[in-house]
């Protein structure tokens, strides 16, 4: 049994003491810890090595002391597991050779068996919750269909993946049949992460802010809504949309657990267009973490406050930046378990 | 007197036959003779050469017809005349060799005499509406305050600026100074504009997007809101905050004619956020000029029947990409003409 069950009390809705709290990115490149790791082991390899992905996982649960665990792991795996290649280069980031441009290109990728093409994932997913020792519960995730596509299509980051976005416009069936394939892809392997051990699942649209809210359900809710259709009644599923204000109504009606959001949409803001029932999480703006830390835990107790503490996970609004001091991260952690009513 | 004034009736809130239309960066890397000056001159130097401004703005009004021109210009002239040099680096874009870090830095930068500075931006006024012949308005536009701090501290464009939010979080009294300086400047800059013979001027708040409501409400609005009052009565002023939907409600109130809006807010919410009585300008999806032509002239419809084809103004929700072919640009600019209700 869990010792510290507070994220999951919080998913159903329960009252409790104080939200619980933890961040984006948490175990990640502003650990001293992780950044010895990364100088040893390269992206892929620290993802693929169970032990390594159990090894950074927990770090921040030692070190910072969140009241959730979410494993270390990457959204693009998934594409990797398709027969999509995607590298990791140095000053540019994810790198797909050979992106996806037709419907042949679509054709050529695989719905692959988890098992074969993702057992190291279920295989950390194992590991991690031994090494966590019930002490608190293990997140695991996945992109969403259309941010997967953005990567695909693209071939790499962009600031408004234009040419993503041009394969969508200018050949919607091949852009489709690619979605469904994530959707089915995405869909067995969080089941299989689940089976493995995992609390719960969260879906990442980053990159669905960049659609209007009526390509928004053309090409990315659609495909979110029959993974959370399919992921119900097996863990609560949060959804997280970067930029999505215009869709936390559908979001709230979906049978998801909790929908994450981002700073621009205010606490008010956010309970108002998500029908003011459903769980919410974040919304700190990363680049907050370097005030002062008297003033991040002043903005934390607001921030709970605007929010309320039941059906509220704090959180921040998108991932840690890499330079934030161990000690603002600690604060924003301990601002929250200092909170009281 | 002018021949088409379409654009200024809007701004003024007159019933109209159709909404005029214009598009931001019309006078870009999508035009083919565009491409050519471009090859044969430097990025400043198209600037800062009215010859060349003027021949760059007038391009679209002869290929594309949109109903204003907008002066070919950008928005870090205005650091470049603050003393804060601003090179364009292939690869990279703008490129601040020395970023504001600190106190001392932001006493290094001055309010600069905007005839001594900017002289070269004024007679590119003064040609551009000479060559115009008064076919149609000519628009001058600024950076916002907070966008130029984003590229004067973070030294670069970036995907968060966090190193420019990190500096107004933990340095607020540097960065308001630097805030005012550059709102000062902006306000001297945009009357010098106007009495050199724009008709209207668009502040551009590009950055906007990237802070919450209430941070907003600190570094980007209060400053805006300066520049809104100074220059309102001497020509309509139109504020686009990209991703600023949470803030369309000061907006409204703040004496501006119209407002940008991009494609994440839809008509219906603009409308609302707004208060429903100002001129609202958008918010086609750039990429979305990648459909098929039938497709856009749809959409465009579709479009104005959202609006309303009283105050609005059709434009797109940011700026045009560089791989929209010409056509699809034109048949944006043609639907608008075609429109009928």
């Amino acid at each position: 049994m869990l010792k510290n069950d507070l994220f999951l009390k919080a998913l159903k809705g329960e009252t409790l003491e104080r939200p619980p709290v933890w961040m984006m990115r948490q175990a990640g490149r502003y650990l001293p810890d992780f950044m010895t790791l990364k100088a040893k082991y390269d992206f892929f390899t620290r993802c693929q090595t169970p032990e390594l992905a159990t090894k950074i996982t927990i770090m921040p649960i030692d070190q910072i002391g969140p009241d959730a665990a979410i494993l270390f792991s990457d959204i693009l795996v998934v594409l990797q597991a398709m027969q999509i290649p995607v590298e990791m280069k140095d000053g540019i980031g994810p790198w797909i050779p050979d992106p996806i441009r037709s419907t042949e290109d679509v054709g050529q990728s695989i719905v692959p068996d988890i098992h074969e093409h993702l057992g190291y994932v279920l295989d950390a997913v194992k590991m991690t919750k031994q090494a966590l020792n019930e002490r608190v519960p293990l997140i695991g995730f996945a992109g969403s269909p259309w941010t997967l596509l953005c990567y695909a299509v693209q071939g790499q980051g962009s600031k408004n993946f234009d040419i993503a976005k041009g394969f969508c416009f200018s050949q919607p069936d091949a852009a489709h049949s690619l979605l469904q394939k994530i959707t089915d892809t995405t869909i067995a392997y969080l089941k299989e992460k689940v089976k493995a051990g995992v609390d719960a699942v969260q879906i990442f649209d980053s990159w669905g802010g960049l659609l209007s809210p009526e390509d928004y359900q053309i090409f990315s809710w659609p495909y979110i809504q029959q993974i959370v259709t399919a992921l119900k009644n097996k863990a609560p599923v949060i959804v997280f949309g970067k930029g999505c204000w215009f869709a936390l109504n559908e979001m709230g009606r979906s049978g998801a657990s909790a929908l994450g959001v981002d700073w621009t949409c205010s606490a008010r803001n956010a309970r108002y267009l998500s029908g003011g029932q459903i769980t919410l999480q974040g919304n700190f703006d990363p680049s907050r973490l370097l005030s002062p830390i008297p003033k991040i835990k002043k903005d934390v107790h607001d921030m709970i406050s605007e929010f309320g503490k039941d059906k509220y996970i704090v959180n921040l609004g998108h991932g840690i930046l890499p330079n934030i001091p161990v000690d603002h991260a600690k604060a924003f952690v301990d601002a929250v378990k200092e909170y009281t009513p």
